[in-house]
């Protein structure tokens, strides 16, 4: 198995429903489509951001079945596989390994938070990364789940060869520093956000798996390269330029405020399902004027 | 479709497995017989005792129809249906009613919490009253969900004739005299833990699902009973004499503290799925201590 | 000395300010009066409900003062004296005792929330039961604190014989049932809010010290009543009946909303002091409705 | 009046006491003498870390004029003025200009948390900064006050020209990019710990206001100086080198761990006031594991 290096700009993708409430696969095909003729290193599939709670077994299965069917060698498909059960993700993951995912993502385990502890989450992750025929990546998301992965934990689980990074959506940049500091070096970290991908990268993350590219891949990326490459001025005032559009598609607006706006930029976006809700009218103008001081789209419709 | 009066003391059952992760059927069936030779007014399957979300839709299903086949009619068998997504709880709900369940109980939708919000949760469970074949208790668990159902939304739903009551287990006692004093008159508030049984019943509860309702039916049915009958100085003592027996298989130890004491009193508990784990040879220690002080078990082993 | 009694209702007094925001003496014993000619059984100064927080040492002095010269001696004089240090708090304390104050009430100090743990709690009021010339009582109020006395530490502190009781303004009715159950003979739970009165005094609370008791003495001192006499329904119908009055003049509009109803009631309720604003002729309107609701006002202006 | 400049490390110190709990005033003196002989470009005195809740309106006068025969003209003389009536603010706040105090931090109000609005805190901080003769520094600091001023109230109160600039603690790196992006050129963006300094500088932090500065001045002017050089390597590595010794002396041990931190390099530490107590031995022990691993002592004793 080759290694997998996690850097750069990741986007977890929405999946795109009908009116009807059906998956519009055909629709996430073409918009695969073009995020992979960006400058994205890869695609999340099954993420928060794809309603990954809101799909059945099988439908979850054929969403990752249509992603790998689009999604270019040169991308990485990384497939989110996370349950609440240990035993039901193991299963998961390896159907997900069967359908030819490059590595998945496993959220914490949400429900009895109280006793989702240090040691439950040790557990779990290492029981799934031993048995796990894909490499593991953590995924952090305390304002869904309840429960934030400590630093303790992270550092330990970073220590074995098949937990490769983690996606901390916490946006605790203290937390972050304490992370890095700590994990081992064949372990990445990734922003869960582009609201902290700037103020992450200094700190010494790799790269993000961030909503907002799943509308601006390049801003994303530029915000990683400018890093890289030491121009700081450059990558600050892009940060700064595009928070409040980040805020508009991720805890302002959510999916159901992303998938407006892909409609806007030429991608499918539709509607989410419920008890998601389409956002309102005067809603909309408030998220377009968000993009547009982001640079994302132009203030005239 | 005869009404169905929701009173006394329910309790929301375990689902059991053996040491290999796998259901344990026969006992369940088994417990189910025991449970049902008390004084209990019925059964909630597939609750937050029943780890329902660490089942699989078929383990699901499987363990409806072994309840369906050992519940006898005079006891309520209560489904236990919830899904994040609406379009997927119906679809559950029709295969509980195929089952023969004899209503379902639908806890809130827990992802993207931040967007669960009145309107959400409004349009979520009158679209389910709408379309189940079953009627439909609300099941309020915020401790474990992260959303928690305002007094405003529980009374508006209250006047929808499918909406048959709520199981509320914040032990908000100020909210449960607003939702009881704004409700329909065909409804009914059901205390969600025996911690908060008593005080509920004179606030005007009809009942309660408590887990505490598994190992000491009979006490919970007699705070019921000395409340119902004017009785309150025993129901007083007794909702004090057991409160750190319920704690213990609640708020501390949960589902495992559970399964450990149903093993002690005859019944199978066995391990809970992972990430869960059995409690420690000291934890049992002080479990047992407090099951004691409730007059639960007797101290020595 | 002689053993104080702590039962029945006892108000939370406001202390009044004029517009120009000094502090207004003469109706502030005017007020005292009034409350004194009902059957309040006593009355905490410079409580949550008297800006504590707001008043310099000497006006805190200033007010002590006015209230033990019309406070008779039939109504037990509380004093507030906490403060978020030891040393301060005990000095206070002497003075109230100067003063002529028949006990004090000592609020959680509230800096610094996550040193303040159980060590941290018995010290803080074991130093100062030790140590006061007046008999203690606890004050439980996290809402405002951020600090949340455990059952555990009440429990300890009960047994001392400087100590009385408590106010808890948590409104847990499940903590309230632990306390009880474990304090010391000699100690009296009272509620700290009328939104739970009835239920704390089912569980064995003897009392209560409630904002609503301003404007509602009688309605509070007959929830008390009913209760100790066995008429639970006119309890519970009281108890309903005034929830949104309750919340009206607590969590909602707080002291601002219940200086307003003072003035409609014939007291003088006044402004609070900055960064408290008074409530907006929209919030009044509302204000009206809930006290017409719970009976206190006519609905009618 | 000339321009204060805000930018570098500032330190928060300590209020030294003696055993008997009286203020140590030669004591302080003497470290104070020694924190202007360090990089810190000034001192704040009655921050968090000076107790300042635990002192008496005449120890808290006695203290700043103390600070102000002792710290040089080059050096910026900070007095936390915040209490929580703004009357009463206005009052001491004037009384620290009579003293001599350069300008003034003011802490949010903290009690009534849930009244403290955007629009409270803007009527607050505007009146103060219209009245108070010395520029006006916003006290943002959530995890002891409850209150958690918001971007928007930031940006708005930047405009006032005696609101000079905010010290956050909150560590939320999000909003401080909101308030950079937003706030006006004359206002300085302080970070609040050393925790998130660096990641906070690159955001475009002009400096920071530090627990951590009382025991790493150097150190902490140096990841100030390499980031204003563009020596992000250096910036990042000093950051992270840090990390644990600056969570040993606020997250974890607090004021209690800091005054330990500096008996041991040669200030006078001292005991903290009750209710916070001294560390215990074994605590000591990881505190000084981690100031060694933070190059601020040396390992052994």
């Amino acid at each position: 198995m080759e290694t997998i290096i996690l850097s750069g700009a990741y986007s977890p993708i929405p999946t795109p429903f009908y009116e009807n409430g059906y998956i519009a696969y055909d629709e996430f095909s073409a918009n695969i489509d073009k995020w992979c003729k960006t400058s994205l290193s890869g695609l999340l599939v099954l993420g928060s951001n794809g309603e990954f709670t809101y799909l059945s077994r099988d439908e979850k299965l054929m969403t990752l079945k249509t992603a790998r069917q689009v999604i270019p060698k040169d991308k990485l498909f990384i497939a989110g596989t996370g349950c609440d059960s240990t035993k039901i993700t193991l299963e998961f993951t390896e159907q997900a390994a069967n359908i030819g995912a490059d590595c998945v993502i496993i959220i914490t385990p949400m429900y009895y938070p109280s006793k989702m502890d240090d040691n439950a989450m040790i557990k779990h992750y290492l029981y799934l990364a031993e048995h796990s025929p894909l490499p593991v990546i953590l995924y952090n998301m305390p304002a869904n789940t309840g429960v934030d992965l400590s630093a303790e934990v992270v550092i330990e689980l970073s220590n074995h060869p098949n937990i490769i990074g983690i996606k901390d959506s916490s946006g605790n940049i203290v937390k972050t520093g304490n992370i890095i500091s700590g994990m081992s070096k064949d372990f990445s970290f990734l922003a869960g956000s582009a609201g902290f991908f700037y103020p992450s990268l200094v700190m010494g993350a790799s790269g993000g798996i961030m909503a907002l590219g799943n509308i601006a891949p390049e801003q994303c990326y530029n915000i990683y390269n400018y890093t890289k490459n030491g121009e700081h001025e450059g990558a600050r005032n892009l940060q700064l330029k595009i928070l409040a559009a980040n805020a508009a598609v991720t805890t302002r607006y959510g999916v159901p405020g992303l998938k407006v706006a892909l409609d806007w930029i030429g991608y499918y976006g539709g509607p989410p399902r419920s008890p998601l809700s389409k956002i309102s009218e005067e809603q909309q103008g408030l998220l377009r004027s968000m993009l547009a001081k982001g640079g994302i789209i132009s203030a005239e419709i």
